[in-house]
């Protein structure tokens, strides 16, 4: 709330450019109409510190649950606000309309992203462009692929009942540890045997609680984890290679069990023609050493929601700087973000949206088929 | 506290004959020294329900953890007062000592009857008997056997220690969920393929706590059951055997582990020739048909303590009554005891006592040769 | 067929008090009709090596597949012929008969004591009795005890179907190794989870094959193995456990899977009474220090097909000499018997049988009940 | 050895342009030099059936062990004479030299393709191609790819040695079969948590072998199987992570373990540029239509071992033709060719000889770079 209230009275300081208003009550879009018609890009920033940056599996992931302090995001922020600064003072130039998006970003699946496409945010925008600052990569990198980027993180819930009882006398229960870990031990499979070994597919379970005395065989064991995967059939498949294990197993030693899939976001897929565009602008911007294309990642990102609407872009822009001892990843106790990583944000997002306003008139479509 | 301060009092309201003092805080002791000289008898109740209730493996057991009301043991005082009493008022029939121990039973490994020991209460004793109401006899029943009839309950602690890390990213973790399911798996081995068949052993993993996300792999996994046996050569066996699986499987998988091992009391084994006296005891108070000699089971109960000082016994008394709607195990909501029980718990040891205080005068080493 | 010729002609050359016959083509009988009418006892040889030899489970047993020389039923057949020579001679203190029986040991399941049973060499007889020699045992020792002695040996095969095809693509296959693996881990729940700690109980996977080509994932994998266990309770719910898990655990996988079981001869369960007449003839000959008695082992037996029909003992001589340098187990390339163990062998059985004929009258009830 | 001299004598009956000879016993070498100076390409047919054709892992590899009759070489080398015949016609229009390389294939690892390549039968060539028959395409097809087409290959075999003995008696052996199922089910975390999602990774056991009766636990278990990797630096890793889980879990349960790892061909890389002149080949000659970029496939081939001498280019031609009824993949029992194939696989190698050849000169580094 308070982030959102700053962002909307920063953006309220800049000038009468700007359309505000607040399509959640956590969220921000600033609207800018160009005084010529032309197309309409969206650019978000994500200003909730942890459930994407945590989605995110990029390097720098937290691995300390409860983290709070996503500081990262704190950048985003700082560099949409000064895009739209930027651009607010060259309306003139500009043609179209772009809208600068402040996501709220929730934990709850479908979150901030989803509910900002469902109020309309991005509705007949040309294309929408995010970025992740990435201690994976050198202050004045900037990385940028075409296609898959981040995968689509399922999450699973599951487990295993047995009947509990006197830890000296098994035989008169159905102990749900043995069979829990005969479960996990068997899904282990779904990638090993089961997943074409190109296709991208992760099943871990990360979670297991069950008992709470050495003496007493508990009832249930539960279980919980995620799965990752690019490809839509992949996707399909899994849950139910899973579930065939998860009751094939409980079957096997006359436990019962649940099993809940949540799909998670899409998997977040790169506009080939947009990034393209983007490419070309990291390239005139900081020359063509500057520009790395890194391998898609098994992290995820409700970014994907924006893909339904418009072709998308999500690129990364590096920020760790040896020299200044800037080495720890986001979310790192340490963690600092060189500042001159900013700027070049800025000059990324201004750039990429001159250069996709004022592309030669393309239709939707032919985005998306690119 | 409380109830001790009331076993106090009452045995104190039985008048003169009776030597009152506390071993420790919360255990109470009384002698009844005959007027002649003779052997030396104690007995032993437990004060305290859960951790003894909870440790005897009897099939009405408590399944539920924190279930406090173990009603069995308000019965198991309920007799040795009543016994305490009629005694009392036999002393001039009475050769040699009594001694009547209330003990407090607590949750530490070595609790109360260790420290009763300890403290000397059973020095000097020529024997020690105990029962325990069972929900698993019919009222009226006495269940005696010789020999082993408790096992040992030695509590264990594994942790697999892991490296934590993005869930989509694994190959950069050392996942100690997956190594966790594995050792329990490969545990199973120590009693289906290491363990002489004819040696009953048990080993169950009865809680397993991990993971807080389901998108973190978390850095470890804690671990904690039982081992019982009978046989003091399969319970220094096994120990061994569950460390090489565990610390087989962490290497496999590049994980670190901890195993800790914690011996619980010994087993209870009955004095052949004490326990001969016990079933004659029974026998000639109830018939012949009133008699079981129930299996050995795989519970544990610390009152194996007091047989490294005297021979022991330790026996049922049925408390399970069908016409009265009696037959909710001990510890179940709805569990009651037949309170026709309680005469027959008091005749028990009143009879037994005087049985074994009578008995043609035996050397304790005789007495612990049978 | 050799061997069976040998031992006829040999009984043929002890002279007219034995009626010989052929009950089956390669066994032979022996009847030795005493002058006065009285009890029927039966003493069983056997005189084929391998497969009742590797039944037995005695820690002598062959390791090695194919080993054909048995030598130790060399020495049932020489005590037998002993006994058949030395009771012949005594033929007019002989009260009832006595029935020489030297059994053929086929591999099939339900063999030679099957099919002697059912030939009804052993209708009528008021106790069978056997021996072995045991390599376990020193000689001059007899062991001797009574109830279960040797487990049924049961059998089963397993087979694992799933669908071949590249090595390199498994997810278009059912991978049946991998799925037979889980299936002998997932076996190991049914002793280690399944069976009161108390019943001695084995499941061994003893033979796994599968697979031809390093490159090629096979249809199917076939295992073998047995189950042992003393209690017919047992016996009876551990098939059901076993198929449950191999289904179960098919299932998960997508794997179809053939189970069968085949039950083999009974547990040996000596008669309480025929083994307190055979321990007093022990003792007697050899005094009190010669007789042991060896706890049961999980090993088999067809002769306790015998059982069905009339109480039986099955006894152990001692057969190892530390001095003379036979300590070697039965069927070692270096096996050999002690020759003291035949004329012990021989006197146990003829004191044995004599106690056995002269014994009080009783009835076949009587005895069994015993 | 009749076909290599039945290709032999083929090519002799060409005529004078063919300089034939035979690098090794079974393999044959057609060298067609040109008038006028130029570059040299080699085409390769492998003439010998089973194991490049087992090793392809193409959608039509064979899935019964033995299967011998490997139609599909026979096409390659009714091709590759097809293709000598025609460019020996065209020699005056031949610039440099051609090399018909009509390659044995043994099931040797480093087998057919490895001698030649010793044999120097590439030595100097600009560049290598191959084709294969593929039962996956329609006729008329032609599939090319860049960059990694067949994984590397490698096998291993692992030995878990126990201690045999009676099966009933586990408790005395090291049960090398319930080891051996903990190795295969353990390894399956190699790739499901240790090895990079992105990167394609197969670890197949694919043969298990141990046991020989039901009643006996035996010494050992055998196993064999397969690897199958692009990257370089996940074939190295990997045997690394098995020799760690086949130890682990081997002294997890006291059992020792042998295991051998053998590198075999690399995998199969087309290189960039050459794969565009073939490309470009297939779209003048059969339309953009025709020409299909199929995904790398686990399979391997010997023919990586021309890639350290020159770039190579390994494509496929279809051979499937529904109408015909020619959909039965190659080696199945009622598999035939479209005899359409043969002339379409002629025209590629000779069109792409001609236009390696003819190609603007380039340097060999050039080529590599590519």
């Amino acid at each position: 709330m308070e982030t959102s209230r700053f962002v909307y009275e920063t953006l309220e300081s800049f000038g009468a450019g700007l359309e505000l208003s607040r399509p959640t009550e956590t969220s921000v879009l600033a609207r800018l109409v160009g005084e010529n018609p032309g197309r309409t890009i969206a650019i978000r920033a994500d200003m909730d510190a942890l459930p994407v940056q945590e989605e995110t599996g990029l390097p720098f992931a937290s691995e300390n649950e409860g983290v709070a302090h996503a500081c990262g995001h704190d950048g985003h922020i700082a560099i949409l606000l000064g895009t739209a600064k930027v651009l607010g003072e060259l309306r003139e130039h500009v043609n179209g309309e772009v809208r600068f998006v402040f996501q709220h970003a929730e934990e709850l699946p479908y979150g901030g992203a989803e509910e900002l496409v469902e109020a309309g945010v991005v509705d007949g925008a040309d294309s929408v462009i995010g970025l992740h600052l990435a201690a994976s990569l050198e202050v004045g990198k900037v990385g940028i692929s075409s296609g898959a980027v981040l995968a689509a993180p399922d999450r699973f819930e599951i487990v295993v009942e047995g009947a509990g009882g006197h830890a000296g006398w098994p035989h008169l229960t159905v102990d749900p540890m043995a069979v829990a870990a005969q479960v996990v031990t068997n899904l282990q499979h779904v990638v090993s045997r089961n997943t074409d070994a190109r296709d991208a597919a992760i099943v871990s379970v990360t979670k297991i609680v069950g008992g709470t005395a050495f003496n007493v065989i508990p009832d249930k064991a539960e279980m919980e984890g995620t799965m990752r995967a690019f490809d839509e059939e992949v996707r399909e498949k899994i849950p139910k290679l899973m579930e065939r294990v998860v009751k094939g197993v409980a079957d096997a030693h006359g436990a019962s069990f649940s099993f809940e899939y949540y799909r998670g976001p899409d998997p977040v897929v790169n506009d080939e023609e947009v990034a393209r565009v983007v490419e070309e602008t990291a390239r005139e911007l900081f020359g063509e050493e500057a520009v790395e294309a890194p391998a898609p990642t098994m992290g995820g990102e409700d970014f994907s929601a924006y893909q339904r609407v418009a072709p998308t872009v999500f690129f990364l822009v590096g920020t760790q700087n040896e020299e200044k001892g800037i080495t720890h990843p986001n979310h790192h106790p340490s963690f600092d973000i060189d500042e001159d990583t900013l700027p070049i944000g800025v000059k990324m997002f201004v750039h990429a949206t001159m250069k996709l306003l004022g592309a030669e008139s393309r239709t939707r479509t032919e985005a998306k088929g690119g």
